[in-house]
């Protein structure tokens, strides 16, 4: 099974950041792409992210040997009923959605019988639109693959070499697994990021000019998260609840421990946590997941 | 009243980067050093921080028109009592502290009758050491000061321009109102921090394997500023308990209400939410405190 022609629906960071790696890894793949939003298509055009544009989900998909939908979680089902009657027999579909169990599902409901493999490269920025995207997003970083119990070997083969051909590194995952790990090192930051913004924007003590003055203090690394696009990160949660809920609940238990030292003056298991985590950011560092230059190697 | 020659006490990320940021920027002041640690002073000797390397603190100090206190919060009054005897009649004394009430108090009652300014630059990385320092640390970052009621004016500019002299742009501010700003600016963010990596590290269904693996989903930025000094962050929670304590309760408020919102599948809620918070990062970047880079600048 080869991939020759791939359909790109949504040209947001992540479908941009597709068509621009194909575009300069693999020129000889043939690319089709369509976005819901009008004004998207329009700016896809003017930057050439795909050889073809398309007028409708249906059009984009119709030659296309692999199609993968780059839309919010919530609405997976639509996207993929949306193509259902145009898609080629034989096509894999798949996705980039953060969250996988309910991706799985839609996609599994709306097209019966047909090559679905959810995925989730675990890459992106804060920015959003089909001007954010870059061809070197997915470099050294993890695609997740969550095929079905009963996936067609040749096709999960396939993807997984698409993906390859993109630069990431490509790993197979239960579905229920993925939404468990992502919910911790990605769902829960986030959360937390956009809580502890909005926290901070609503005080009357402190002012929100105060607040981003000083926030070089640790605050400014949290609005960057807190930046990210706010129907997907909308989408992960109502999507990924049962994780995210279960995840919550140990964070606040932690939390709530060190509230209590902090109130009764226990230095000691502040300092033993505090000691703990430096070293996993040295491990990040070492399984290439970060920089190691100092504080992002932010220019002092 | 001119400041023609400096004493450093603490040879860490910030009294290393002090020494160089003068070393650079105004080579005329004399500088002299001294750290508890015999490991620092040989390899801040090495590498020819300051002009005079001091076996004690008394030393150091009994020339300076300025001594600046660059050790953890908790030991401020330790410090300040083992230059006391010491200290030239006139000479300014301050520190780089997080937390300023208790670092007013603490060196009030050690050096009674003397010129104490207590000043916090807000700047930092999640590096320590001698080695960590680097002479632009301070351009462009807020340095608070926070002189007591009776502050000498003279001694007030002098320290300002030190500090304007280093880079920094200077604010005067209560210390109690600092100590407030900072908890929701800086000591919740590193509280949060720590406990979400903490948190992510002691899963038995997540590996830590898979934590490191995946962090590229948001989880690594909160490893940066988990890698800080943890003697440092212990003293700060201990020594700003009040605004700690007050500002985690507004935390943990708002993110209950955010789980409530996921619980009962309020989309609206998380959206109004996330659409603000992103405004927050624009303003960040625009008042100069962040760079316009997505994902901090980060190579792909």
């Amino acid at each position: 099974m080869r991939i020759e022609r791939v359909a790109i629906i949504g040209l947001g960071l992540l479908g941009s950041s597709i068509a621009l790696a194909l575009r300069e890894r693999a020129p000889g793949i043939a690319t089709s792409g369509f976005d819901a939003n009008p004004k998207v298509r329009a700016r896809a055009e003017e930057l050439e992210l795909v050889s073809e544009m398309c007028e409708s989900p249906a059009t984009a998909v119709a030659d296309a040997d692999l199609v993968v939908l780059c839309v919010p979680v919530g609405v997976m089902r639509d996207a993929a009923l949306a193509i259902a009657d145009a898609l080629p027999e034989g096509a894999i579909v798949s996705d980039v959605g953060s969250s996988k169990q309910s991706v799985a599902k839609a996609l599994a409901e709306a097209l019966p019988g047909r090559h679905v493999i959810p995925a989730h490269p675990v890459a992106g920025t804060e920015e959003s639109g089909p001007e954010a995207g870059f061809a070197t997003l997915f470099v050294g970083r993890w695609c997740i693959l969550t095929p079905p119990g009963d996936c067609d070997e040749e096709a999960l083969e396939a993807l997984s070499n698409f993906w390859a051909g993109l630069g990431a590194k490509v790993e197979i995952m239960d579905a229920a697994h993925h939404d468990l790990v992502l919910a911790v090192t990605s769902h829960i930051p986030h959360l937390i990021a956009f809580t502890i913004v909005g926290t901070a924007s609503d005080l009357e003590e402190v002012t929100r000019s105060e607040v981003i003055k000083y926030s070089a203090g640790g605050f400014r690394d949290f609005t960057r998260i807190a930046a990210s696009d706010p129907v997907m990160w909308r989408d992960v949660f109502l999507n990924n609840r049962e994780a995210v809920l279960e995840m919550l609940g140990r964070f606040t238990e932690d939390l709530t421990a060190l509230q209590r030292a902090i109130r009764s003056g226990d230095g000691e298991t502040l300092h033993d946590l505090f000691a703990r985590t430096r070293a996993i950011r040295r491990q990040v560092i070492e399984e290439g997941q970060d920089q190691s230059t100092p504080d992002f190697g932010r220019s002092h």
